[in-house]
């Protein structure tokens, strides 16, 4: 991938994890990416939806493999996953509460207003939730425990960063990572 | 409050719940309400912004009635808890996947953008944590681990909306359902 086009895609990461899908325009991108106006319909002849489409694919893949990275540290699941919540937390409150979940606004926009962004959302969230899946497999959780528990620690930190962007607070956050540790330490 | 002024905010929040707060214009809140423009600018003279605000905290106030009156349905908080989830995935499934969570766009758009619809999404946000907290207390929860969970199940519940709206399945929500079940049994 060119390095203008990744740029172009990171910036519309950056800007809808912000400010979601409609607040964020095609001028705004082209001004905050520094690119050419005509680098953008060179690179994405198909426009807003087709950037949108291809930022959330980047931002899936980035973040599994900030999860996979973030886990590697420790071999115990309960405890890796307690330790990579913590860090959002830090990460979300050293954002100013604008960063923490490039994937929500755009995902719940366009859920049902665009079936190619929508199909974009499901294969990034898919990816972090395996990403939390295959570390529960790992460390000894069967295959149905590990399926039923990437799905619920994913939706209970996509939740913990909405509360905590709105209270501009890491607190839900750490509130999040001590009852998922609660939880898989039982449930092992 | 006057019908039409309700019925403005009442439409405010089903468009912005299925868009956004970007996504909804005040000509769309017009048109769907079906309130003649001049009566938009009479209720809410300081527009856009006054209008969500007060859709917020109308869209939050019912939100925690709801969850009030579900969980009223059976003593035993972690059984009240699971089906009042359940039946969360049964209304997004029934909506079309275009409804379910009411704040969660708004919020994450306005985080750092709005004081002033920030500050309605923080009330907002309060008065559900709120709710299932006097469940617990209600159940023998003690002061401390009602106060945790009570954030906790409104994050696992919010992020499970946004996986059941984004991958068209409310099993997402029921994944929820049960492992805040297993969560709340232990933890009393």
């Amino acid at each position: 991938m060119s390095s203008a086009r990744e740029h172009i895609l990171q910036t519309t990461c950056d800007l809808m994890e912000k400010q979601g899908y409609h607040g964020t325009g095609l001028n705004e991108i082209v001004k905050e990416s520094g690119a050419p106006k005509g680098s953008l319909y060179h690179y994405f002849p198909e426009g807003k939806e087709q950037i949108t489409s291809e930022a959330v694919m980047q931002s899936g893949k980035a973040t599994a493999q900030r999860i996979q990275n973030g886990l590697s540290e420790n071999s115990n699941a309960a405890k890796a996953i307690y330790d990579f919540v913590l860090n959002i937390a830090d990460h979300v409150e050293s954002s100013g509460f604008a960063a923490g979940s490039p994937l929500t606004a755009v995902a719940m926009e366009t859920a049902t207003k665009s079936e190619r962004i929508n199909s974009a959302c499901r294969e990034a969230y898919t990816l972090l939730e395996t990403a939390f899946k295959e570390k529960l497999l790992e460390s000894g959780f069967t295959k149905i425990k590990a399926d039923e528990l990437g799905t619920f620690i994913t939706a209970a930190i996509e939740g913990g960063i909405i509360l905590s962007r709105t209270y501009h607070s890491g607190n839900p956050l750490r509130t999040v990572a001590k009852n998922l540790k609660v939880l898989l330490s039982q449930s092992i």
